[in-house]
């Protein structure tokens, strides 16, 4: 038996011991291998065992336990990542937060709610509607994330030209530190000016300096009339101006861009219709509250405007619900439907204002390197944001293709560098994106890291190995 | 001569041996009075040496040399501070940004502007004004304040319920931290998910972990047509409910409150008229953005229904932009009008939901300890933020007062502390509120802010002495 295993079967004693029921510590393999990776494919699970605590005391009481018997930590959400910051790839224990999911109390004077960390990011949206409000935060995966994953990679998505981060929406946090404390950060208050504001640092840390177990959120009012336009567009930079055209009068909710590519491969499927007849190289999405006629009439004004600067091709307008949610799936079914092309995903970012370029150089060092890879971009212009994904030519195997990749990969991260942007926009950095995090970051920054974390997690137990080493 | 002066000639000579010139360093006792102190009167100021660098390179040269004499630092904006953040007591050398004011870069694309901390808020707000754009966070102090300062402690103001506090218009900054390290933190971007964001711990850090010196600011589209209601309300509890009426329908900009205290000091200036002729207990001010005709409606609507409800007693809407100015008059001036009676002021902060209560609590101790002292509120209701004003009698001397007060201050925080309040919501801690800390933020917690300060200020040279020991 491995030093760690003696370890572990200590833990498991304990934890019995205080309390902890069977259904709350699982060994078999199965388990250890669901629970012990993300949606990422490159590490292979290896957890110890899986804990499922009930309250921050419960988690109080592992984390100061594992730091007594030496035994890393992965905190564990929805499992939904996509750099690998939840995999227990070393014999971790994996501390889930599937049972806590609880809505603890609701604040409408405040359009507060305060939840436990582990409640599915759909459930937050859902409570929210049926108060009659609305949490903002939404993206690809919120069937399934949880708060407490949301919060560690500091979540984007679809609306945050509008609404932001998930970095807006916390009011508080519960924490259990690294060393095993309890901090309640912020309390749910809007205005505290008293001193460092620790709330901020934990999200977006990836659990590398403790767990979050409950969390104050702020709600919004809901949306009057979304509304969304689907523009085809000759050229790219046309995109950049469009954006301005509609920014400089209107609130946009959503400024999406996808191109041909993706269309293509969307309506080889049947699954979506082609949204109108004249072809385009690009497209923009974008979406708006229109609670009154002139909104309307302002939204058909400046879409005049920019087909007689030749900014677009064509064009089409949701008259219901019904048909933006029609309209939406051209922009949410890309990932999947490219999925069977066995992409090579990036989510990267730069200044809005020098997209254009970047794409045109991460267009031209990919044509000229591999000239048989077809890339298919999308993304949310409104933020700067990019999802860049090459396809797997048929004739090349995974592996040949993922090598090549690889190479691919560092001229990339080199362009992101040159263009002072950053190698990962909003799935964090886990141990997929960990050696090329001084593309964004130089190294006397990333030593201040280091420090922080020493002063939460002095023993280095919480979710070792990932973002640095 | 002390061992410090020594020091400070010795850095002097060593500034001047790297090219500062005459006009960047003072040591006269005017000088050193002026730029020694902020807006408190309670500390005296003894700076040794002002100093102002013209470059990020300058004042990472001064921290150096600083660092290796053991001399401590006083960072210095436009020292409109409430909490003795900025007050050199002890033979600090201040640096002041007085120097470095420029607007270096704007980005349209982005809605970006990059300017050198030293900037004056208004200077800002015009910046960006010029440019069709918006700069939204407002108080006071605009007109003298420095956006340094405003982010030392993350200043919100009266536009908090819509655009939140400074924290959320930051999205870049360049620091140079205690150790004397320049860091270019989130450079600009919306989305970067690479591991902890400093940007958030320098914000709010009122100087105590380095030195800001050039930010990256977002800037927001004008608001059209801000249309201003002042209403005369019979009970406190009204003002509540007349927020939830407003906000379940509108998005506001303003939500502010002041009593009757306010407004007949007011009126006895002769410098504001008053807004309807019905007296009231309380009123409440709030503005929005009416850029159709419908949103007009809507606002008369929800005013005629809370007329119904007998939770307004009176009321007015504003029909031009000089009457919306007029009636914010009634809000901006009370500071200025009630300072003639030598108030002891407390900007406090609890949960929207909680300030009825804990206003009627603060106002039984106040008034069951000292039946003769008035108290005057106002505050931003909108995002639970109080300023407690205590006016000093005519028969009590100022010291009598303020030896009063103190014992006051104690209950004041025990009960902010029942509440889970903040001892201060926007004036930061500074000196003032340093011994009050743990009312709000228990020793475990104000234990890991020092180990956070050790990391970016080994030698703790950084404005020493301010929000903790």
């Amino acid at each position: 038996m491995t030093a760690n295993q003696t370890a572990i079967n200590t833990l498991i004693e304990q934890l019995r011991q205080q309390g902890f029921d069977e259904h709350q510590i699982k060994t078999d393999a199965d388990s250890l291998g669901f629970w012990g990776k993300d949606w990422t494919k490159h590490f292979e699970p290896n957890a110890s065992a899986i804990v499922f605590p009930k309250s921050t005391q419960q988690v109080q009481a592992i984390v100061k336990l594992c730091n007594a018997l030496n035994i890393v930590i992965t905190p564990s959400g929805g499992r939904t990542g996509l750099s690998a910051g939840a995999v227990a790839a070393n014999g971790e224990v994996v501390i889930s937060l599937d049972k806590m999911h609880q809505v603890l109390g609701f604040y409408p004077a405040d359009r507060m709610v305060e939840v436990e960390a582990g409640i599915v990011t759909k459930a937050l949206q859902d409570f929210a509607q049926q108060q009659g409000l609305y949490y903002p935060v939404d993206f690809a995966s919120a069937g399934s994330s949880q708060l407490g994953g949301n919060i560690g990679t500091n979540a984007g998505g679809i609306k945050v030209i509008k609404y932001g981060m998930t970095r807006n929406w916390i009011l508080g946090l519960t924490v259990v530190t690294g060393k095993g404390d309890i901090l309640h950060l912020n309390k749910g208050m809007i205005k505290n000016a008293t001193g460092y504001d620790l709330r901020h640092l934990f999200i977006g840390a990836e659990g590398t300096l403790g767990i979050v177990t409950e969390v104050q959120v702020k709600l919004e009012r809901q949306p009057k009339n979304l509304t969304v336009m689907v523009l085809g567009v000759p050229e790219f930079t046309n995109i950049m101006q469009i954006l301005s055209a509609f920014q400089s009068k209107m609130d946009l909710t959503a400024f999406e861009f996808f191109d041909d590519v993706a269309v293509d491969k969307l309506l080889a499927t049947g699954h979506v219709q082609k949204p109108f007849e004249t072809d385009a190289p690009f497209y923009a999405l974008l979406e708006f509250e229109a609670p009154y006629e002139p909104i309307m009439d302002m939204a058909m004004q400046i879409f005049e405007d920019c087909m007689s600067e030749g900014w677009v091709l064509d064009g089409v307008m949701s008259q219901s619900i019904h048909q933006a949610q029609e309209l939406w799936k051209l922009r949410e079914y890309i990932s999947e439907t490219i999925s069977v092309f066995t992409p090579y995903k990036n989510d990267i970012s730069v200044l809005i204002s020098r997209v254009p370029e970047f794409i045109a150089d991460i267009d031209a060092i990919v044509s000229q390197n591999y000239p048989d890879f077809q890339v298919c971009w999308f993304g949310h212009i409104g933020d700067g944001n990019l999802h860049l994904n090459i396809l797997k030519p048929e004739n090349l195997s995974k592996d040949e293709f993922f090598e090549k990749c690889q190479v691919v990969n560092k001229h990339v991260f080199e362009t992101v560098q040159k263009y002072n942007g950053s190698i990962s926009a909003e799935h964090g950095v886990g141990m997929t994106k960990k050696p090329y995090l001084n593309y964004t970051r130089p190294d006397e920054e990333i030593d201040y890291l280091r420090a922080i974390k020493q002063v939460f997690d002095p023993n280095g137990i919480m979710n070792r190995g990932k973002i640095f080493d």
